[in-house]
This record gives C-alpha cells, structure tokens and sequence, in this order.
C-alpha cells in the first residue's frame, strides 16, 4: 500500500512572487502535496506581528508552478500561517515550510524574521516547520545551488520527525553547490545590529530617519551558526519558542521581592 | 557622596498617551530621570517587528508628570528602544521599562507583544529591561493597585542586576492591592492561542477576515506564570533571547544530513 503523499503549507516574507518562495514551491512540489499562503508584499522584519486591528485579505491566485493551490494575504507571514490552518486547509499540515528568504536569518536576525515568525507560529500550532534563508539580500540570487540541501534536509526532517516545540532554522552561505562544505547543527550566534540612523529633512523640513546598522558579531564560537556560514557550512538552528531563562530562575527566587 | 540617579527608559505598545504608560512614568519618576519614547499609536501584537521599508519620525512632545523628557514615536515598539538608544539618550541607560501593558502577555502571548519585545530589544543592547504587564485590557484598567509593586520589582532589578540576556516578564493578576499574595518566579506556560476567524464581506461584496481566538492552557503546572496569575500572584518569568533549543541538538547531529 503506497503510502500518501506529506501535505505541505509554503510560505514567507518576501511575498508570493519572490523567486525564493517559487524555488522553495519547486522543490516541495517533488516531496508533497503543496498549498501556498504567502504575504501579497514584502513583509520582511515583521517578526511575530499579527493584525489585530485591522481586516485580512484572502486571495487565490493562479497558481503556477506544482502547487495545489495559491493564496496571497494582506497580513504578515504569521497571519498567513493562521488563516492558512484555520480557513484554507482542510487537516493540519505534515509540515510547514518558510522561504526561502532572500537573506540572512542567522544569529539574532531570527528575532525580527518573518520567515522565521511564519515558522515558529506553525511550530506553536504543533506543525513541524523549517525555516529556510539564503545569505544573498538579492532578488535575483541563485536559488539553484541550494536546491538539493533543500530538498534533503526537508525529507530528513518528514523522515525522522522534530521534537514538540521545536523549529529548524536553516541558512545558506552565498556560495556555488560544489563549494558548499556540508550542514553543520549549530546554535544561535551572539551577536548584534548596531544601529546607524541616517537622519534627514523632509521637502517641508521635518527631520525624518531611516533605520540602518552594522552586524556585529562578538561571537567566536565555532558552535555558532554565524561560523558556520563563515566557514562554508549551512547552518541548522533548533529554535524553541519557550523562552523562558530557566537558568536564571533560582537566582531571581533568591531576591526579596515577597518581603 | 550621593550616588547618581539611575537613567531609565520608558516605552510601551499601546501608545504615549495610555494610562498604563503614564503610572509606568510616575513609578519611574520616584526612582530615577525618566526618559520617555514611546509610540504614536497603539503597536499591540507587533512583536518584534523593526522599520526598514519605511520613514521614522520622532516629535519631542510636551512633557507631563515627572519626566525629563518625552518623544513619539511613529514606529513599532523595537523602533522606539533603537531610537531612543541611539538617537536621544547621551548615554546607555540603567534600565529600560516597558509597559504597563494593558493586557497579559504571560505564556506565549510574549512572542506577540509589542511590549515585551521592546523590553527584549533592550536586553539584546545590553540594557537591563522589564515588561510589566495587568491582565485587564480596559482603557480604564486600575493600576493604582499594583503601583507600591512595580516600584519594589523595579528596586530589586536596580539593586540585584540581571544576568546578560535576561530580561523580565512581569505580569500582574487583575486583582486589588490586598487581594494579591505575592510574587511567584516561573516558567513560561505552554499554551497557544486557537484562531476563530471572523468571516465577513465588505459593502462591495469582497470577503475579508477578523482575526480573533481562544487562549487555550494544557499546561497545569504549578510553576508556570499562567498557574501563577490564576491563584492570586504577580507572575515573574525570565526571558532569554537565544531561542537554541540546545536539548535537540544532539538528536539533530544524528541525522543523515551529510551523505
């Protein structure tokens, strides 16, 4: 007896028509039945922003490529998770996959990801989810040398299974197929953005800012996502959304907060 | 010699001129300099989302109670700490505090809430920070009744320090002052949020959706924040931004990733 075939929710934050998101459709499409519930526009460094006061937006689109069917959304990425589970879908996903995002979402990026929030929201809902990004802001940057990681690491993850409560976070270094050294399981980076905000007047002489920064990294572990993609590595995270600092709880209980 | 005031931080989601705010300021006041900024308009469940496709404006705002001095804001929460940081502060303040919230953001509404990841944001820039949250989303929320404890909350943090990457999530149960029975240090509950989608069309015959849901908590443990709140105690749960979930990592190392 032939076995069914996985259900697959794709989405991301560069918006359905992104060429990452068309890739990732591509290689799911060889794995299972793919459905396609992407932001209708960018929605990068949404982070876990939902739409609470405000309408949501659904439309199917014509779908191109293998997918079942395509959906674009006025809402952030984890809108688009929501609506997706709860209005589209007709049983649970057999995964949730997210990208590929045209940049990085190593190290403290995964915070203000919307890729990743797509994935982690998927995750708390008890779908296991990957979030995938490529080290090349570009929208013309080379999905093809990363194709067949995608799809490998996809079927390793339906094969063997994740843990309640835990999300794979998964990028790329910027580099041809035959260069790329192999996978490495990794922790998040402790690094930073230092911001740099580049003030300026408006035509009727309002001071405005526009938000930039500088990545810093003061982070040498070779444990660290950041090394391996330095390094010629992909980088797998496993991202939990308990963050609670178990660690730092007998500490806090030794303060004299009930006195 | 006298030491120096401590320089203190104060944001929150629901915008400048929320009273939950404007108690937050007047504790602040009797503790140390107050420097506010603080959205222009509510940014409840924004996450952590940042500006990046977008201007930012600032406006100084005339300054009420006891602040030295106040700005809005017309970005997210995680905007309003990057500019106050970067762009108004001389120096990297002692303490950032975010909130009152009107509203929980115990258990897994901490990855949704505005204000607690603006009080991450600052922790992610080495600032030590707390979310204060009263489970009352009431405009009119009385928060007279948890004054004399936020107050003892924030001396505590002066005085003890946190650790680096520890940020407090500080949640109040919606209770009078003599009805609450103390302060309980605790783990982050694991419940979720069950989506109801509210489908309507608009005058033009188009549908759109209302997100709403059910907050659903499977977790009965003792030692979680939700657990906490419901038997009558301010709940304080440490929050960490490394999201590693370090425990599947050797799991992931056995995989056959690399063939």
């Amino acid at each position: 007896m032939k076995s069914k075939k996985p259900l697959i929710l794709v989405t991301n934050d560069d918006g359905i028509t992104a060429p990452g998101v068309r890739t990732l459709i591509e290689v799911m499409s060889e794995i299972g039945d793919v459905i396609v519930v992407a932001p209708d526009k960018p929605q990068s460094a949404m982070g876990h922003a939902i739409t609470i006061n405000n309408t949501l937006y659904l439309n199917k689109v014509s779908k191109e490529d293998a997918a079942i069917a395509e959906y674009s959304c006025s809402g952030t990425p984890v809108d688009c998770v929501k609506l997706a589970v709860n209005e589209i879908l007709k049983r649970k996903p057999d995964l949730c996959v997210s990208g590929i995002n045209h940049g990085s979402n190593s190290s403290i990026n995964v915070i203000y990801s919307g890729t990743m929030s797509a994935a982690v929201e998927a995750g708390i809902e008890g779908i296991p989810a990957i979030g995938f990004s490529l080290l090349d802001y570009d929208w013309n940057a080379d999905f093809e040398s990363i194709r067949k990681f995608v799809k490998k690491i996809t079927l390793e993850t339906l094969a063997n299974g994740l843990a309640k409560g835990v999300i794979l976070n998964v990028n790329f270094p910027k580099l041809k197929e035959n260069q790329i050294k192999g996978i490495k399981i990794c922790r998040q980076a402790n690094a930073l953005w230092v911001e740099k905000f580049d003030k300026r007047q408006t035509p009727f002489g309002k001071d405005y800012y526009w938000l930039s920064g500088e990545f810093v990294n003061h982070d040498q572990g070779e444990d660290t996502d950041e090394w391996a993609l330095q390094n010629g590595y992909i980088s797998i995270v496993p991202v939990q959304f308990d963050l609670t600092a178990h660690h730092f709880k007998q500490q806090l209980n030794s303060w004299n907060l009930n006195e």
